[in-house]
């Protein structure tokens, strides 16, 4: 394989004379990663020190000078210090007048301080100009060259030159820097890196614990029930007839609770009679937090597809099958097809494969790729009207397919409902509610409260 | 769940004392929304209205002035009102000289006015610094703050100055800029939220009227045929057979209606001899749809393979399978294993699986994030030659799966041929007339021709 | 369907009397394909010519004029030339001075010259402003209008202004420019076009190398051999069986492959007690290509998936169930259901698609437009955490499968071991070193050195 055209993009070599020098302060982890990866890239790396020892940790091609005199020798200087010791950075402010400045730290928990790193430092040295960056890089990641992750860099700063100078660096190095705009940017840059899926923390202890819940219920009526009542040992349940009653009733709920703070939101706003009124906190919250929920519906409801369409490799339905033919056979009857289940059996199906077809669709959209090349009201039909369908036939899909049970007194165990009873009732509720909502007389004034209207405006204009 | 890591990347909190004021003229929806996402983003907000009463539908912490004391206060001006009311601006043109001015509007048509707003705009007062933006942003969704859709902004503009200016407000509100260039650039951005899927309307009403037809064929052949001349009541069939015959032929007929454009034009570029004359407007609009007709290709080829998997569940399916295990052990004899049959039915599932594999591959590639990062030489392999590649082996899957049928009479209910007789006709074709083309004496001169060679040029250079 | 709304992000039409003027300079097939498609988009175009007589071969309305005259009438020339003739340049370097000069050229291979040819460009004429654009685009692709690929046109050049001009100029085609920094960038544009898929050479020759060994493997012991010592002709296991065995091997041995780096790359660390010192040139390259040999391994998962679904569709199949159930009833005698079978079967068909979903996961993960959505900590979570998960479930899935035959003599046909015996040796070393290296006695240290630390450092700061 071709050295060079292995990572091609990401070195540019043979340029080594051309680019300009930059200046680091501090020889800690990061400096040192981020010096390596400069040499490499063809940058001359001066770095500032207290001790101008040359030590083994600094890249061997780097000069190491007292913090002045190694300003003095670029026009961009990284700071790869800790916040604490910015103030030592003071009495050089004469030497780094009108230089760059390039913030790099992080902090250990969101919002630590009242103001970003960045905004300190440039308070600080209100002389210089400081640029924030590469905060969303580990040191690790440019230290073994694997930038498998985002190879974004967010960069901020008021001065758009300085900007430039540092996003062409970033370039340099193989990375993509995002212009984020001013400085006040850079208290949510420096958040970005500390955060581990906040939007999905909510949705996935709630279905955590949906899962959890459901899984045990069916535990006590399939397998506790039948072994104390009926002495059977189905304990083998716990591997795939469990699982796949729990996906679908989890995928089914999940996928109504995102339809219905859209409900909420609808009621609310037209009990009021405005739409300038904030909602609740909670509704907000569940707002946003929308599409995760519609995600973890569809991983669910993609197992329990894959754990039906897998039940006629399972032992126990084959032993299950066979049983049922040599009973005929001994019996010596040939059963006749039975319409009504052929119906019932194919249009389940059917309806099934339909809505899970849908509900991929709006999975697919929702990929940040696709979304960001749909306009408003693409969107909103793919997410509004196909989002209605899929529940719609997902719904009609567990109706069917439970239909016969419903008032059969052998599926109440333990005077229980089976879940899929449950699972219904969310889905039914707010199909109604929006059925009731998309009448006319109630569709109208909620237009209009849309479009800005107000019932009661205290004063007019 | 922490409040603030919750929509971190949103809101830039504790940053109202930095921003400069932002003026808004108008006082009608879009521009209360934005007013009220502006404030909570920290901006000093002014409008700019006839009458200074202040109305509760404006945000608390807004300032309502004259609009050229509004004007005065900032040095933007979003401009939230209607394009035939813009001419009411020409005698403040003086206070707005030097202002950035944000065209915020959109049309109710695409190409409503012969130039865009904001150009029209830019027109009446010429010295001010015209930006288009905000423009594809629903005051549904920044009110809501459920900014689940694209949250990209376009912006364009002349100044380059000003667009910066626009930009850092776009960001701020948690929204993404996208430069889209100079002011020639607004009526494009001002047609975009109005489409709704202009790219595939073709393609979904060519399958929809195909699917059409190919499910009355079948229901006709099906159904109605054996209902008549055999008795039997297979109305069943709607749910899934059917559907499960009309799929499969459909995604081979879009599969091969995407490569079939690609030979025409060939074959009129091998007739005319030049690559310089432009193709005739229908082949130009197919050539450019074929990426939709072969997404939906690929919705029917997984409907397709979904529809197959569920077969050994349907309970016509288990009655059909246990009939035959029955007559089997009355007459008392055990067929042996078939081995032309075993060949014929795994040879056919082998093909469909790695035709439709090599599909599903080409509908991955076609993401945009995908497309993105592959250059045209890496393009053109995977569309062209694994897409052929695909072609030949779904053909190949419908042969192997049809072949014995073919010269069977009983095919041929009511001399009608089965349908997927008739889905080979296209893709047979394109097959056929591509092996011709890459014989070296045709593809010889077409390479020529498409690296700019003519046959026969009128003047010689 | 409306003209308009079919491409009108491609198009801006009306707009035709505002563009500037471009000068291109050649007369080739890009040239003019570029002239046409500029024409289209409304900008005046003339040509620089040698022979200023019109030929028919450029667009109708473009003027064709002498070099020097032709570069007075615009502010961009394109050089649509090659890199051989750029000397010709040399004497209208006045003319040139203070023009934006567009190199477009491409190169037959990769790093064909010292320095790339716009910086050979602007080192011939120091007076203009060279920016490089457009080489990733086709000439084809331009003149027909099929822009499928990708519509990125990259944009470098050390003049900030003039690559303003021609990014312009990139949106007004329909295209999207990608500012990647100063004229240093060149090399890598240039490169760009030339590379197909360099990244999956090594894993798709590697995983093409094992596939066909443990094919031909499984074809001796599965065909062959039952053809000699059991006189069974199943061939037919060609189609499926066989590869249904290959597949899964194939998955579980790339994404053991996936890990194994990692876990080298932790033991030389330890070893060397530093992770200043780069590692060996095939670990480096190995650590490259991890997603490409992930992605691969999961199109294997997923045709196993398949593969294994449409069991019960195969005639073979059909044909053993009801052989056996024929069987059992002959012999009158009806089996029980073995509550250990079912245990097995449905455990490791559970573990299977747990394990596969977690794949699935890992590869959405690691599209473009998803990963760059994560942070660091996110992507590590995912990817680490996540995908040793999916390590685990897919190598007990396996575990659980075979188990019963581990020690079963009859499953050693020629003394040989099955292959799934083979496919487990590299997923269960893998897991065991990993075991061991969370070992807080081995983690902590490993983790030291991780954030810089070094065992014997040569010169203490």
């Amino acid at each position: 394989m071709n050295k060079n055209s292995s990572n091609i993009m990401a070195l540019t070599p043979n340029t080594s004379n051309k680019r300009e020098t930059v200046c680091i302060y501090g020889t800690g982890d990061f400096g040192r990663a981020l010096g390596h990866k400069l040499i490499q890239s063809g940058y001359p790396v001066v770095y500032g020190s207290r001790s101008t020892q040359i030590s083994n940790l600094i890249p061997k091609d780097a000069e190491v000078l007292g913090h002045a005199e190694a300003a003095q020798k670029a026009a961009i200087i990284i700071i790869a210090i800790q916040r604490q010791h910015y103030n030592f950075l003071t009495p050089l402010a004469e030497v780094l007048r009108g230089k760059v400045l390039v913030d790099i730290s992080n902090n250990l928990k969101l919002n630590q301080y009242p103001e970003s790193n960045a905004e300190y430092l440039a308070q600080l040295l209100p002389g210089s100009k400081v640029v924030k960056a590469f905060n969303t890089v580990s040191a690790w990641a440019l230290q073994s060259g694997t930038l498998d992750a985002s190879r974004q860099v967010f960069v901020c700063g008021d001065d758009v030159e300085a900007k430039q100078m540092v996003m062409n660096i970033v370039r340099a190095l193989g990375l993509t820097p995002v212009d984020k705009g001013s400085l006040l940017a850079a208290q949510e840059i420096e958040n970005y890196p500390l955060q581990l899926f906040p939007m999905w923390k909510f949705p996935m202890f709630l279905s955590l614990g949906l899962t959890a819940f459901f899984f045990f219920y069916c535990l006590a009526l399939d397998v506790i029930y039948t072994y104390i009542y009926e002495n059977n040992n189905f304990s083998f349940f716990i591997a795939i007839t469990i699982p796949n009653r729990v996906c679908p009733v989890m995928a089914l709920i999940l996928l109504a609770l995102v339809y219905l703070p859209g409900i909420f939101a609808a009621i609310i706003q037209l009990y009021r009679g405005t739409k300038y009124h904030r909602f609740p906190d909670w509704l907000d919250k569940w707002m946003l937090c929308r599409k995760q929920l519609g995600l973890i519906a569809l991983a669910f409801a993609s197992l329990h597809a894959v754990f039906t369409l897998v039940t006629p490799l399972r032992a126990f339905v084959r032993w299950r099958i066979s049983k049922g033919i040599i009973a005929q056979v001994l019996s010596n009857k040939t059963e006749p097809l039975n319409n009504t289940n052929a119906w019932l059996s194919d249009s389940y199906l059917a309806l099934g494969i339909l809505g899970y077809f849908l509900f991929v669709l709006l999975g697919i959209t929702s990929l940040p790729s696709v979304s960001n090349n749909v306009n408003w009201r693409e969107f909103r039909f793919v997410q509004s009207k196909l989002g209605y369908l899929a529940l719609i036939l997902c719904t009609a899909h567990t109706l069917v397919y439970g239909g016969k049970w419903f008032l059969s007194p052998s599926a109440y165990k333990w005077y229980l409902p089976n879940i899929y009873i449950l699972s219904l009732i969310v889905p039914c509720a707010v199909l109604v509610v929006k059925f009731v909502l998309i009448f006319p007389c109630v569709d109208k004034p909620l237009t209009q409260i849309r479009q800005g209207w107000e019932r009661n405006p205290k004063y007019s204009e």
